[in-house]
């Protein structure tokens, strides 16, 4: 971390008049941080780094200040949103501002299956508010509840709803975003279709994102349901069939092996010992067609519906990246990895992982749609050994075919899946950042050519 | 055809009461007919089949009257509700009763996602009447103008819709059929969820519907767009992109190859000549994704919301089986085919079959979801020559793994693609018409055990 000079930080501040600041080390400190703790690996890397100080923007007019006396100043700034990033996104690596973008909350405008929306609108608020109007987000992180939805799109992407709609990248799953550039003067630039691809998961370093216009998905009435098997293939098929069943209108489905449940707290009395579970939400009017389909296989123990009002735990915060939290509560020796299967040799690749680390890796599936295909993201709990291992295991998987996104680094291109950032990203990223402001770090192929 | 002798209709007509009847020869011939005529073989094989006399109940408890006259008087009873089948489907091959369902139209309720009907609701009824409710059916047959629910789950298979939700076989189509069996004391049997497959298809041999509930789905603005291309592969490789792509929200996607659409009437401005087309219909919400996505692939030539209230002609009476109609009208000389292409040789095939016959068999698709993949429903229009060619064809296509569900021939076996029946179909028939009354010579496996 390269601390700013203190006569850097107070003409900095001059500069930023009235816009709210903290500069309290503690407080700066620990919003530093978000959740790569979940890595033993990050959490050696990422421990301590700290912004210099965080600036709360109260509307885009303060983020264009902000933006401007940055680059002026050539400080470094990082975007801070919810904080619930799990690879280090929002720890900024060489201090300077912490941008809290949390205050640019406000829903624009609703159109029937479109919404404009500030940046730090928390998802669960914005499906909150669009119940009544019969509509909800396609998708959302397993952190809906804290998390935004500028934080999913510049850091997120999939979830709860991509077994429907695919992850955020596929064509269609973010319609706009309004994009504030890192220069003297700095710019707003509205990308649109296809363009705003350029701000999907480059964790911030292409520009502050300040509105996005989302696709939206109708409401349903959606059921939180339970199901336990005798074996994990047996629910990984049965969840296969489900996901595949286009009449079946479904929002999860994730296959979750034994033993894991029995880490599950309030969910334990649904999860008999040593049984496997699939999680599932299906929307109330498929309910009977679902049971129709799981005819006697496997169990039913728990069929509610969906709650994630205040003070209520959705059985959502059991899938995704929660599965491997809920584990983590009680046992810190874990981690996770994620993985992307092929589609045309699913189950056989499902099973293939599993006999391969039969009690090291313990299997956690969703299913998801991908390029139009019905497949599974892999998010296993890994007993972990050391780095070396961990890194024998990923390349044991890809060996065999199964697609790693490493969790364990933190750079974008790292932690995709082809080991590099898009063209137009970097493109974009020279247009928007010229210094190398925003995140520095964190988009290792770009190197500023501006002093 | 075997016609009732006068003392049986006579004592038939007189077990009905007040039962409305039609006994004119010219007008109960008339109406044995549906769209069988399609197929120059079917036509010769089913021109001059007949009722004796069309019953027309006014309510479930007439059918029930009905059915047991029927089964007591060993008369054939034929389902004919909107007539618009196509493969003879609702003509009597051995005369009897031609049961008109068509004032069995009510909807009983409605739910969020879910509606009880009277088998004879038009289509067309039940969207206008849902639409105040934000609700749709999930897919309706081209023919949505004129044909009803009940001919649709007893004779149909998909259609705009079912690049969503696949065709109506995939589970969660269909929740439920009200069933009125053909015997002395007929029963009445309700089928739920999996069991409701036993109606599906099976041209009213297995029992007499009386009312569906069926699955909704979110209504959308619907937009029909057409878009011109120079080459059939590129309309196709594109309509296949937009197929698969899960964040565009669509309800028809069919390529026709050039010269087709030169028989477009109405269409025909917005198709320049040697072009091939694609149509499609996308919601509102996604259209300017769809734009995105095509980039400068087609030019867009129609652009308007779907309108399909009377005196409008929708763009999707140009797709699944209109398409052929629409060149009938000016050419007698073609017929047609109904193929599934291999989901994971897609686009390889459709080329492999447009070389095969590049001026006699003229490329149609709808992309469609089956069993949870897309692929390509063919509904190709054939340059007819004889019978033993169009055989050749059909055997060419299943020879390379295009498998046909063949429209010219009048049996449920003989018009599946396997060729047979399903076993629990055939056992539902002996449950529930133990004398074979039921439309007699369309389910070949069927022989009655009872005299
Ligand atoms: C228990 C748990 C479960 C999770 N489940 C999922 C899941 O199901 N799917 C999934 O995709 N992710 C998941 N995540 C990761 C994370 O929660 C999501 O991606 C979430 O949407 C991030 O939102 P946030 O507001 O917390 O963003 P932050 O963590 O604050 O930021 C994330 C990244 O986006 C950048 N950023 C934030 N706002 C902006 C902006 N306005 N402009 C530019 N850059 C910005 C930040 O700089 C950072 O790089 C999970 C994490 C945890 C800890
Ligand atoms: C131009 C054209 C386009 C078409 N497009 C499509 C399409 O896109 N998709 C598709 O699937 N089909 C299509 N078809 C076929 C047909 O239009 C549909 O299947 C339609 O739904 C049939 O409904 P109907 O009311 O006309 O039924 P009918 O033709 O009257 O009956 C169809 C069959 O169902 C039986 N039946 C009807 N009602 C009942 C009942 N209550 N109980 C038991 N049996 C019953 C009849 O005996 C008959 O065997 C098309 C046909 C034409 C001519």
């Amino acid at each position: 971390m390269n601390a700013l000079s203190s006569s850097t930080l107070a003409s900095l501040i001059a500069d930023l008049g009235d816009i709210p600041t903290v500069t309290d080390a503690k407080i700066v400190r620990r919003r530093s941080r978000d959740f790569f703790w979940y890595s033993p690996i990050l959490n050696e890397q990422l421990d301590g780094k700290s912004a210099d100080l965080i600036v709360a923007p109260r509307d885009e007019a303060d983020v264009v200040r902000v933006a401007a006396a940055c680059a002026r100043h050539r400080v470094p700034l990082t975007v801070r949103a919810g904080g619930t990033g799990n690879y280090g996104q929002a720890v900024p690596l060489e201090g300077g501002v912490l941008l809290d973008v949390m205050a640019l909350a406000t829903i624009e405008w609703t159109k029937p299956g479109i919404m404009r929306v500030g940046v730090g609108a928390k998802m669960n608020a914005i499906d909150t508010e669009l119940q009544s109007s019969g509509w909800e987000l396609r998708m959302h992180p397993s952190t809906k509840r804290t998390a935004t939805i500028g934080g999913f799109v510049a850091g997120g992407s999939g979830g709860i709803g991509s077994v429907n709609y695919g992850g955020l990248r596929e064509p269609g799953n973010i319609l706009a975003a309004r994009v504030v550039t890192v220069e003297e003067e700095p710019r707003i630039i509205e990308l649109r279709g296809d363009a705003a691809q350029k701000i999907n998961r480059t964790y911030g370093t292409t520009g502050i994102i300040t509105a996005l216009e989302m696709p939206l998905a109708p409401a349903w009435k959606w059921i939180d349901v339970v199901v336990v098997f005798d074996d994990f293939m047996e629910a990984t098929a049965f969840g296969y069939e489900a996901a595949l069943a286009d009449g079946i209108v479904k929002k999860v489905l994730a296959p979750i092996t034994s033993p894991l449940p029995s880490y599950f707290g309030a969910l334990k009395p649904y999860c008999p010992d040593d049984k496997s579970i699939l999680i599932a939400m299906i929307a109330e009017p498929s309910l009977e067609s679902f049971k129709s389909l799981l005819g006697g296989r496997g169990t039913i123990t728990l069929e509610t519906p969906t709650d994630d009002s205040p003070g209520q735990v959705p059985l959502y915060e059991y899938t995704w990246n929660h599965t491997t939290l809920q584990v983590l509560k009680s046992d810190r020796s874990v981690t996770y990895l994620q993985c992307l299967y092929p589609h045309d040799r699913l189950l056989e690749k499902v099973a293939e992982m599993r006999d391969l680390f039969p009690d090291e890796v313990l299997q956690h599936l969703e299913f998801i749609r991908f390029n139009g295909r019905v497949t599974c993201s892999g998010l296993p709990v890994v007993r972990y050994r050391d780095a070396d291992r961990l890194n024998e295991i990923i390349r044991l998987h890809e060996e065999r075919g199964v697609y790693i996104a490493n969790p364990h680094v933190f750079t974008v291109e790292d932690g995709s899946r082809y080991k590099r950032i898009e063209a137009d990203q970097l493109g974009f990223k020279h247009e928007v950042d010229p210094y190398g402001l925003l995140n520095p770090g964190k988009m290792r192929s770009f190197t500023s050519t501006r002093p």
